[in-house]
């Protein structure tokens, strides 16, 4: 395992697309989801282009000491009015060595956010181990519709 | 019950705002979050005007057939890669008459969502069979992290 201070966190890059995608779809979920097609669907530009340009919006990726990208999360600040007005963050799509993803939780506090959000599988009982390590509470239910 | 004809779903105005926060806080967990004082906290005013400007978020009420506002929604737009680059929608702060909660989904498929995620406290149990009655699944363990 890669020490943590040879981990670094930056802002994905349109180049980053394809290694994205590859992560998303490495998974039994996200295998049926997307199309790891060469070349990759115009489709997944056009949604990092949007993701890129809103500020309410940060897909990071996690890269090794020798600069590979192995994770990914996006991000989401939502501002709102209860809880007196306060944002939340909604980390959304992770896909990161466990060494990285408290990063995300770092930047939510820093922009005033008062609590964080997130959703995890039923199945990924091994992530909900992992985020109950770093102080996350079992609080809700999610539910999913899908058209 | 009013029937679903006089039910009217408009975007929130700032003058709704006291209201709002009254249906938040009304309710065992809002209760205890919340700052119903006269005159309302600077803050929610300010919360208020961020989401109004942001054209991700939708803060919606619904109006009964005599225009009292009687339920609200926070409806949040998440563009993402995952999906094949497919928009999410994520429904916020829910306090609405039953008969007026799925207006919420028809906006977000009409925004080219293909997906709906929404949140309920785990203690929430007739929310949770409100949600499955209108087709949604329990997909997702919701856990989160309070600063």
């Amino acid at each position: 395992m890669t020490p943590i201070s040879q981990v670094t966190i930056r802002r994905a890059r349109r180049d980053d697309v394809g290694i994205i995608i590859k992560m998303l779809a490495d998974d039994p979920l996200g295998g049926a989801r997307e199309r790891l097609e060469d070349p990759l669907p115009d489709c997944y530009f056009k949604a990092f282009e949007t993701v890129d340009r809103d500020p309410n919006l940060q897909l990071m990726v996690a890269m090794d000491g020798e600069g590979a990208v192995v994770g990914c999360l996006q991000l989401c600040i939502l501002p709102g009015l209860s809880s007196q007005g306060a944002s939340r963050a909604l980390i959304e799509d992770v896909r990161v060595a466990s060494r990285c993803r408290s990063r995300g939780i770092g930047e939510a506090r820093a922009k005033g956010c008062k609590l964080v959000e997130l959703l995890t599988h039923h199945t990924r009982v091994d992530a909900q181990r992992f985020y109950e390590r770093l102080g996350f509470g079992r609080s809700h239910v999610g539910m999913t519709l899908r058209f």
